[in-house]
């Protein structure tokens, strides 16, 4: 049996013990039913925890750390995916996968062919959702740090965001294309943006805005590639070529 | 706007006219709402056409042939997922992302930790929502040919399974790992056979069966990824490799 991974907030680390008093204790006691003297494994970002439940009171559980060790699985490439908003279902289904797949950060992007609405009442409890969805996948994936949802930007915001090493689009025009397998070979930097369009795609005024900032196209390939499939293959593609 | 993209059968095919009977009539006549003069791709796994509506009756639709040419968006390898049964949603998820990518056939295998029962009388239903979800995903993704899928295999029947070029299976112990990359990059050959364990992976006496089949374990990288997402990676990585 393997065991249950929390990713937890140093806040929570007293001395040798891990109080755990969020929506994970529900996870423990109710879900998983989980008794004193079971064994839990804890992170942090930093270090990973092996622990046993001490105690089960009416709203904590009181972890003991039997031992601390540095664990790392992260790919070592920051990538931060950026895209093209899309509805809930499908930004919930990209931040599930690139979590497993090690992104750092993921970002929705108002296109000009984005048919979604944002509703800015609902949008705080939407974020929680996408950021429970992305913790719970580096729970499960056995990562070490937490995808980062970031607030939706517009696309004058996105242009202006500018703290990276390689900044990429997906495109579906392979004619102008450098070659994705050639620029990730070459790169030996830290951190990459990449923006995939939504279901519309992106549009001629975005595209040179794009390449007015120094973004370079890039393809997955001859077939066409929804847009929730896309940010799947490319964190697929750099962790062949950087990690196997 | 892109023009919809229709898998037809050859019989289907009368000289310069292509008939529609089947449920792309109600697609195109219901959903798509097209009118005489529009025009439709249609392909049949060997020539792409290019089709004006002509005539559209109570129960056909017709299109007059303009132009005939021969596409080819297929990775050239043949590759068959074999997928550990698992429950349906995530059957049709990876049918649907693995025929955008490119695949030739899934078949689910029957595995000592699959825990879903089969029911053989809905299986007929389930394998036509499976291969009309391919289908789909070949018309949208500008693929040629369509991915089969094959009936349920017993692990034995799995073993047994043999007209492939090379042998793979997904293994999350790292330790015998042979190397994706190295193994895809010698690979010449036309024929790729790929085993995806269920969500509790491979037993330990499946493992043991496989390597004295000759299958030869590959890592997907340091994360634990969800058997549903597996399938995309391969598919991606060969891509990278092979296309990109």
């Amino acid at each position: 049996m393997i065991m249950q991974r929390y990713y937890i907030n140093k806040k929570n680390i007293f001395n040798s013990q891990i109080i755990i008093n969020d929506s994970d204790y529900k996870h423990i006691v109710k879900v998983m039913r989980m008794k004193k003297k079971d064994k839990i494994i804890c992170f942090d970002g930093e270090y990973t925890y092996l622990t046993e439940i001490i105690d089960i009171t009416i709203n904590e559980v009181i972890l003991e750390i039997l031992d601390k060790k540095i664990e790392n699985n992260e790919i070592g490439i920051d990538v931060t995916i950026a895209h093209g908003l899309v509805r809930k279902e499908k930004q919930e289904e990209v931040v599930e996968k690139i979590s497993t797949l090690g992104a750092s950060k993921y970002v929705s992007v108002i296109m000009d062919y984005s048919n979604v609405k944002v509703s800015y009442d609902k949008i705080e409890r939407k974020y929680e959702r996408l950021r429970k969805i992305a913790k719970e996948a580096s729970e499960q994936s056995h990562r070490q740090k937490v995808l980062d949802v970031l607030e939706i930007m517009s696309f004058d915001e996105f242009l202006n965001y500018r703290d990276f090493d390689l900044f990429l689009y997906a495109s579906t025009n392979t004619s102008d294309d450098l070659g994705l397998k050639k620029i990730i070979q070459n790169f030996n930097q830290k951190k990459i943006l990449i923006l995939i369009g939504p279901e519309g795609g992106i549009s001629i005024r975005e595209e040179s805005l794009l390449k007015k900032m120094g973004f370079l196209p890039v393809s997955f390939g001859k077939r066409i590639l929804r847009t929730e499939t896309a940010p799947t293959f490319f964190m697929s593609a750099l962790i062949y070529e950087k990690e196997l």
